[in-house]
């Protein structure tokens, strides 16, 4: 028998947030690709867009009017996917056919005034600002008491289904715990009661010994390419040490995660030179009121680019069905992030 | 407080098959849209493409010549996931970094000769000639010691990431029982050891008696939107009665599962009059040798189209990273998939 090689030879990774595995298949890597491209589109933006309903005094579809914000602008989304108006909850609602009513609230952050930025190419105090208002947000919506989970994302690019380049996230809150949460929250538990220590935090201690899948560190955070990394160039940024939540984060650890983030998001610009795609969020404790010594800070990026700015990984028929399969090892990704500069491309 | 209304206010729904929640937005399906669209391509296709590496006679990239096949072609993917050849399964593997080598066959299977057709288009017996492929595949591989799952299915559209429209699907036969099919498997075994009787089984009849989410429903089958379809338009196809896996199905069966199959995909193609993308494949019992008492035949549609042929549901922030969520109620969609005639609009 040949013997086994993980450069070369599919094999099935465990992923111990979710207690699920992945396909790997590193011999996939350059077959060829005749099938859908992604339109690459690099307009330079203006500071300000008349017709963009995020920018400063602008009109928004529900005829809401913006302040002529500077920085960070919140508000709440006009089209929620939740509603906050309390209904009667006694609902018909058995076997089969379980549901369940759902009460929240959906906001827009605007990162910026500026219509042209994107958080790479803020400076760090701005984003700085942005952590700011993710705290002081997880803290109010997170207090009252219908929301026991507070998801802060961003969808960036068209093809992550955003519409408008402004550099903008979202929060939705919520009286449930969603499906992933809860998943990732057992498994942090289990790992938790079983050790008494952080799945992440002794999962941080090993990735910092082995070193390949680690891309960036600085005092309090590193991004890694997860082992069990699903996208092609998916990355966590995850704090070294066990923080519950947001609100946690000294002066320093603010400073430290922005600084973070700016740099995790100029190495994807760099890799081939566009403003990168992907949806990221944060994961962290519920709000629930229940303490939760297992959950530990942590922030997925997840990108949807695989060979340029024109090829994407479809997650499709196998993947949909069956398992989620990615063709490059986590640590071929790894070191092309590790080995791009931290200066923005535009800058140069 | 308002009463609660399922057609008007967010809720969640719970899919006993993965043991996970969804959110429904009823109130969000007519928020504007000013995102991403897609092509709408309408070409008509030769019978015959001469750089097409699926229609007979044909060059593949790797050299082989197809032969002048009719009906239905199988072969060895050229550019596999897996790889069948054996791998010394000592590997360095714990803790954190935890893999394990993967074994298997990736398969392609042309559904017809004709490179103009889709399912939908192609007659009841040359459908139910792609149904006897599914069976003796499935049997094929599922005989070898080293294949435990068999995993059928077509990503049709380039939406879904196909890069060919010649009509064809895919087989992975692999070592290993996916993540998504043990997770369903475990939900069909508890319910099964408590009840005594199929998950589905039980389902079926329920939806029967409801009515409002069946699409089409023959002697053997019925189409159904899932009560917890988390797609716009998803659908799935059920054996009445609990049948494992294909090979148990009679010839009424299979006549039954093809028509089912050209109804369903053709009230698809109806809807926004397009060739309608999706991902669809079966879900059946592992072939690892073991009793799966439990299981029960079904094949699960994914299309991503939500409004028209140009604006598709992203899956992506909230939905990738917490739960996901759709917009249309499953029986507002299955409202419009059963109004839709089993006439093909290009064969008006
Ligand atoms: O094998 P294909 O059709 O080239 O590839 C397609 O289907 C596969 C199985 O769902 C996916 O892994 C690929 O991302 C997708 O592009
Ligand atoms: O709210 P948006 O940005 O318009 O919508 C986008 O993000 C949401 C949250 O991930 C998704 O549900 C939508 O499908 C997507 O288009």
């Amino acid at each position: 028998n040949t013997s086994f090689n993980q450069k070369q030879h599919p094999h099935r990774r465990y992923n111990p947030l979710l207690d699920e595995w992945i396909l790997v298949s590193p011999q996939r890597a350059n077959r060829p690709w005749q099938g859908q491209t992604e339109e690459k589109t690099e307009e330079s933006l203006p500071a300000h867009d008349e017709n963009c309903y995020l920018c400063p005094g602008n009109v928004r579809v529900n005829g809401e009017r913006n302040p002529e914000y500077k920085g960070v602008y919140v508000f709440n989304n006009d089209f929620g996917s939740l509603m906050k108006e309390e209904v009667d909850a006694s609902v018909e609602s058995s076997g089969f056919f379980t549901l369940q009513p759902e009460r929240g609230i959906n906001r827009v952050i605007c990162f910026s005034d500026n219509h042209s930025l994107t958080l790479p190419e803020m400076e760090p105090d701005a984003i700085k600002n942005v952590v700011e208002v993710w705290q002081r947000q997880y803290e109010e919506l997170g207090s009252l008491d219908y929301i026991n989970h507070v998801q802060i994302f961003e969808n960036k690019g068209q093809m992550m289904g955003c519409s408008n380049p402004h550099p903008h996230g979202q929060i939705w809150a919520q009286s449930s715990i969603p499906s992933i949460i809860s998943k990732t929250q057992e498994n942090l538990k289990k790992y938790f009661e079983k050790n008494g220590t952080s799945l992440l935090e002794d999962y941080v201690k090993k990735e910092l010994e082995a070193g390949e899948r680690i891309i960036l560190e600085n005092e309090d955070f590193v991004a890694v390419v997860p082992f069990w990394a699903v996208w092609p160039y998916e990355t966590m940024i995850v704090s070294k040490r066990k923080i519950e939540n947001i609100l946690h984060f000294s002066e320093a650890g603010k400073v430290s995660l922005a600084s973070m983030i700016k740099d995790l998001t100029t190495k994807y610009d760099n890799l081939f030179e566009i403003s990168f795609p992907y949806s990221a969020g944060i994961h962290q404790s519920p709000t629930d009121g229940k303490p939760h010594p297992e959950w530990h800070f942590h922030m997925h990026f997840y990108p949807p680019l695989l060979r340029n700015a024109e090829v994407k990984k479809f997650m499709v028929g196998y993947e949909m069905l069956a398992e989620p399969q990615r063709d490059i090892t986590p640590e071929q990704s790894a070191g092309v992030l590790k080995s791009l500069p931290v200066v923005h491309y535009k800058s140069k």
